[in-house]
């Protein structure tokens, strides 16, 4: 039984994909949270790039659409409701939501790896649903309470922050530190806020749209190369991490070549399955290879960040829609001028 | 056989500890750098709470000033000649001075761990001399390369900002971090600085003197407190990390009941040879307790954060004296109300 | 609903203690596993120094028995029935249960710091009831299959194996090193096991009874000592960590001289809330000090450990007693000649 | 000036690499310890892949042989003399050689990472000779005396043995857990006895040669596996770590398959220069993928494992070869079935 406020109604408005290219406005019922569970009123909903893969090719990999799927996993709200055992004093609370489900116990979620629960359900992650609704639900702990200083669209984007975050602190980023991004797209931007946050002096970033390197300053890039300069020479760059938001494969080989020995390489954009990879430049210079998939415990990290005085989440957007336009949200972000468009749900 | 530059005198000034409370300037002979080395013209020595225990007390611990001693280890100058093997290019080149000299060959020293070589040799540690002189020799690789935004005070004070990053490298501190410093003396406000470069959201700083906790926001304190009112209630700090800058029993207590759970206690601050501490709160929260004793490798990284344009070393200097009037700095660095006396031996 | 075979009682004994030194067979309700849960029937209890702190003491610190308590929390035995959620196909596996009842959604829990959740139910503690029963239940995750090779009475010790093996790990112990445990008792001897399988190759104990040294060996030991003797000199050994598990202050002061410069001490034993420590040399040697508090994620690992054939955990029993004579186990295992006593509930 | 024991002959015998395929003793100058050095009678010498290599190939990678070369790093010898600052009682010592000369004073060697020194001398790596030969000298500290009951040959592989242990380091191998290996050869055989003792409880190796898997039971390997079986499906093995120590690509991609989420894949065997990985899997699951070369700190350690009961590394030799015979022992190793070759130079 949850504690519901009076106005929470009993059927909602969703904008959901139905097939490829295909986004249909449907009526459904207002979900009941559960025990340790909270209903959210959604404010601002970011689109992340793997919406639009969704919403383009109808799967990422192995995870594939077969069925109606409500996309957006980029979200703030408020609490309008809360589920047996949930703190009722919460009601009214605006929140950003982490939009993970894990189930809590196994080895992984028990030892501190959730992100990689094998029964983990995430948002707008086939067959579950995200945010493009009027209403979700989210384990009471991850949805965080946010400042009234952060905007709804910036809470919602404490999510991009957050895959940031994680790629930096598996880059093993310090204080001083020359880190290099390839990609200056909304991912990139944050993983260079959140590279500064870790206290890297020089943050260098390649992109091949001027336009895009040009943005990237004022999200705390210290230089930026034009990956196709003739002069541009990775292999001098000697950086002491690299964090590849692409997903482009000579943008992976040339950060591998631009790290210095016993550098951390961080895949983070989706790219290729297969790349051909230096694996004896790796092993010669003990270089580490990994790649992040989401992110664990970083919310109240990113939400001491998002306070900081020179960072600015809303600068990201370039774009807002309405629920019923969240197909042409999808369109807008899949440009790759956009940084990052957002649907607006309600309003505070 | 050093290439030297043709002005190299013979002969030197150097003000010497002759015994407690004794300095004297004496003559000697200008240091010839050996291979390796480098012979520095030194600008700025900072004037260190471990040289005034030299000074009133003869002794710190069981390290025992027992013949004349040339004082200070916090340098900045020029690379005046250098020793076989070093590129001359290097002559006239403004350094700061990391005042080691490890043994390079032991398990310490070939480990990463050279601040606990056992035959460290330690500018102004009983029987090595000190740079309260116009020349002092180093390893080349030791003096560091510091740019012309940074002025001779703050090229010598990337010494206490190394033990303040040091300290914080141990504590652990990343982003978002919630961070308690007992004690706002020069330790304090470099650790407090050292504490925000990796990261750290808050940092609270405790100190008895008010006009110190004034002090201390210019050097990113976020929240000060008065160990001694009446409503200072560290057990509800909750702190990540705690970084003892004062040496006092009673602030050691405060900030480990100021850690949350699992959280890391720092010594840096010199106080009793013993203390009497909760071991078992230790244990049941399963803290972490360790101290520094110097570093490793933190000149690169202090050069990039004493660059940052929200760092302001040269606010620490509270008073300068020429190098005949050393033991005025000394005397003046005793005094709590004083931040940082330094001793120009010669200016660029 | 849980599914249960058809011969579990309504009822069963437990040995509850009802106040100081005083225990009491009572007649209890068989437990209902909830979901997620399993429930057991309880082979092999191992008697711990806390059941026999709560036996004589009536508390341990800040936990004190203030209503009837059950005791024993090293547990082997046998799934009985399933709670809602769990696979019926796990009736009849002879399990080990790891006694901890974490919150699950607290930030401790969440990134794989359980052992240190504010919420955690633990056997044996109060108000939680222990294993001095017919029944326990127990989540499905904390009942570890095992294999038919270990006995009831091993499968019961892979709980204080487990505490060796976590504070052999917060150690740092790898192989090749060089350890000091001070105290030859039951966590001292697991403790030894335990650094043997870090891969520790001189695991030194120092315990002042004979009798004790003498058995330890069998547990991995490499050297022994006593530490009263005249030519016991801490300060030659160098070890590169430190297990203290006797509760003694000398020891503990004992074994913070014998740890190399940078080694790790960690706290097991229980004894006086406060220690006079020196801090000094915790500092200049860049000592680490911490302690444990139960473990995380350890089950798996101490049961290969006890599969492995130089290991023999039936060996670390001194006495076996029934149920009804729990009373006589908790005065055994108070003798300090005495291992390990076990309360046999039931057979296989 | 070098203190010399009588004996010590102006000239000695090499056995000098001069051309591919090519080798001719020649006479050569005894050489002459320098300050910190000592001169070693050499007494066993293993047949690395490497030195075959260089022999059949005249290159590895971009590491070329373009002049005449003593190959041979695998050394153990007995101290004839030591260069000034050096204690001459080391004299006569039977020692193991870790053949490398770092530079000392860069950020990598200052810093814990040696290995990955630029300025680098490693015997028997172009230009600099290695030890197909009566003497040759080393840095005293990376001389280690080695006890009588270690063989001339044991002490020679105690080189690739600190190959496995690194790599079972980087890998981050503790108790319990379950190692994959690729590859039986000599290197193999020594990882496994390295994982073992980190405490790996199962490790499970791969060849397609059965003489190869069968023998390396004896070192540690809990199961084998032919990679070309029809059965053998490495995404079922859920490995904590994966050592790859074939050089072959489908053993790099079966081993990354073979992985459980968060693993660690380490490359040791030297292969193709570029691979094509699953980048998209390494990033999904968050694997780390690094490679090891050479070794920072490990002949204490494996000192001390070689000493235990159950290690046995005179069983690896499956040939050996006098000084003139070198050559006979380059093509012995080349042959898969063979497992190491020794090159003996003097007898003790």
């Amino acid at each position: 039984m949850s504690t519901t406020a009076p106005e929470i109604p009993d059927r909602m408005r969703a904008n959901v994909l139905t097939g490829k290219r295909s986004m249909e406005m449907q009526e459904r019922p207002v979900p009941t949270p559960g025990p340790g569970e909270v209903l959210i009123k959604v404010r601002t909903v970011g689109v992340c790039g793997s919406d639009v893969h969704y919403y383009t090719d109808g799967r990422i990999g192995d995870m594939i659409v077969d069925g109606p799927l409500v996309l957006g996993h980029e979200v703030s709200g408020v609490i309008a409701a809360v589920g047996p055992g949930v703190d009722e004093g919460r009601v009214g609370e605006r929140v950003a939501i982490e939009p993970q489900r894990p189930c809590r116990v196994c080895r992984a979620c028990t030892t501190g790896h959730l992100n990689l629960c094998p029964e983990m359900k995430f948002y707008a992650t086939p067959p579950i649903d995200g945010a493009f609704a009027e209403y979700v639900t989210a384990p009471a702990e991850f949805a965080f309470a946010v400042p009234d200083t952060l905007s709804d669209a910036a809470a919602a984007l404490l999510e991009p922050l957050s895959v940031g975050l994680w790629a930096c602190r598996k880059a093993g980023i310090g204080p001083g530190d020359r880190v290099l991004i390839t990609g200056a797209g909304p991912i990139g931007a944050l993983a260079a806020v959140a590279a500064r946050s870790y206290g890297a002096a020089e943050v260098i970033v390649t992109d091949p749209v001027a336009s895009r390197r040009e943005r990237i300053a004022a999200f705390g890039a210290t230089a930026t190369h034009d990956p196709a300069a003739a002069d541009f020479a990775p292999e001098t760059l000697a950086v002491d991490a690299f964090i590849e938001c692409s997903g482009a494969t000579p943008a992976m080989l040339a950060g591998l070549r631009a790290l210095r020995r016993g550098g951390t390489a961080v895949m983070v954009g989706m790219g290729a399955d297969e790349m051909t990879l230096p694996v004896q430049l790796i092993a010669r210079n003990e270089l580490v290879l990994t790649g992040i998939f989401r992110y664990v415990d970083t919310w109240p990290t990113a939400i001491a960040i998002a306070g900081q005085p020179d960072v600015d989440l809303d600068a990201l957007v370039t774009a807002e829609f309405a629920l019923e336009d969240a197909e042409s949200a999808l369109n807008a972000d899949a440009d790759p001028l956009s940084m990052k468009s957002c649907v607006v749900v309600s309003r505070g």
